[in-house]
């Protein structure tokens, strides 16, 4: 964590995955807005499970569109990454001070980190040198966002008064269903998901699958991470790095030609 | 690294972003259906940025293909970690030993970790506790794939050798142009892309962007990372982690309601 200067009322860029039309990000932008110059660029379309995908040999298409506690707000025909890419390159007057991202209809924890289009638009903030937060409320079908945006206005606050400016860090927060009992910051779990493939047939004789996934804790008994904390009503809060390295394997594994 | 039985003859997913009908993904057949029963499942057309995305609420078509050096070959019209998670929960006889990715059209070192289809599939494999690797020539344009291949083929079988059985680390292996040097086992640089947008109006008057990204290495002086050991004739051999969190802010970083 630097010290940078706070004089200036700060530029957030909000984003999402579940395109500009969802209610978690109207909510977002509504709360950020009392403390900041608030611009939004989100997917025209949802993107969930876009992960940090970027549109390839395709150009975007930028709208201007109105509804939003923001000066300008933007619909995008990408993924949350390109939103963020095209945002600080071009849209924006300069580059944000923050990257939000959310508030995401449905959990983000554990292993949900690497498909949610909600967290790859916080880390690339984070690859562009911003910080930058994706928040989650965990019920893919709330229509009351009332405490996740007084959590997400209440962290982001703290993020001014700590001058938290390591834009090579994000911010996975999760939050859960009602009144939280508090916030930690804590590991994220280890976990995976299980498929099941629902299979049918189509009119050609094609095999389709539809994959149903059923998450897999590796670790249930872990008292220290954001699955354990969700569970107990506190939100979760779960720094991230962008260099995935396994360190411990530099020195062990060794290849020949 | 754990021990594992090698009696029996491994079998391989092998997968890729490039889609199906790329020279990469058969020239990869061809090397390791020497050592192990090899099956293949690609996505049908280009995934090329794709990252760990997944297909979200459509089903996907899979198709039996011929023309690989492989026991069955599928196409599937989904991402490569679609085509992980169907092959291994469904489409195989059983769960693979090994996720083999690529090798890719084009160099993943760095951050091209995080946009890469051929690195989304190996992390779906080491998700899934599959050792995985994802192999990348680093040239968009290559049609020869002579030295990639055995670099890939000689990997692999050290791997056989090593018994290496870390399904919860994938390796990123990117390959220069050109008859290698030898093999380095090394961290990922940190960088990023910098992105112009080139700007024209379509005939409803919208907006079109087309990003061109600049990658911008942030420690172009250092000597241990993937980049060095590329631009110096060598193959990196990056190992990469699942968990992200960033450890050092968690008693650092602390947020009230």
């Amino acid at each position: 964590m630097q010290q940078t200067s706070t004089d200036r009322r700060p530029i957030v860029l909000i984003t999402n995955d579940d395109g500009y039309q969802a209610q978690g990000i109207a909510e977002l932008a509504k709360v950020i807005s009392k403390h900041a110059d608030v611009y939004v660029a989100a997917p025209a379309e949802p993107n969930s499970g876009k992960s940090h995908s970027i549109t390839v040999g395709n150009a975007l298409t930028v709208k201007e569109i109105n509804g939003f506690d923001a000066v300008k707000a933007f619909s995008i025909s990408g993924t949350p990454v390109d939103c963020v890419k095209l945002a600080v390159s071009t849209l924006l007057p300069r580059k944000p001070d923050y990257v939000l991202s959310g508030i995401n209809h449905g959990s983000n924890s554990s292993a949900s980190v690497h498909y949610s289009g909600t967290l790859g638009a916080a880390r690339e903030g984070a690859l562009l040198g911003i910080p930058s937060v994706g928040f989650s409320l965990n019920n893919n079908d709330a229509s009351d966002f009332g405490h996740a945006a007084r959590v997400a206005e209440s962290i982001f606050a703290q993020m001014l008064r700590l001058a938290f400016a390591d834009g090579y860090t994000y911010l996975n927060v999760n939050i859960p269903e009602g009144k939280p009992k508090g916030i930690k910051t804590c590991r994220m779990v280890n976990g995976h998901w299980d498929e099941e493939a629902l299979t049918t047939t189509d009119a050609n004789g094609n095999r389709n699958y539809e994959l149903v996934g059923t998450f897999v804790a590796a670790e249930p008994q872990a008292t220290d991470t954001d699955e354990y904390w969700l569970r107990n009503g506190y939100v979760s809060v779960t720094p991230c790095k962008l260099d995935v390295t396994e360190y411990k394997y530099i020195d062990i594994l060794k290849f020949n030609l």
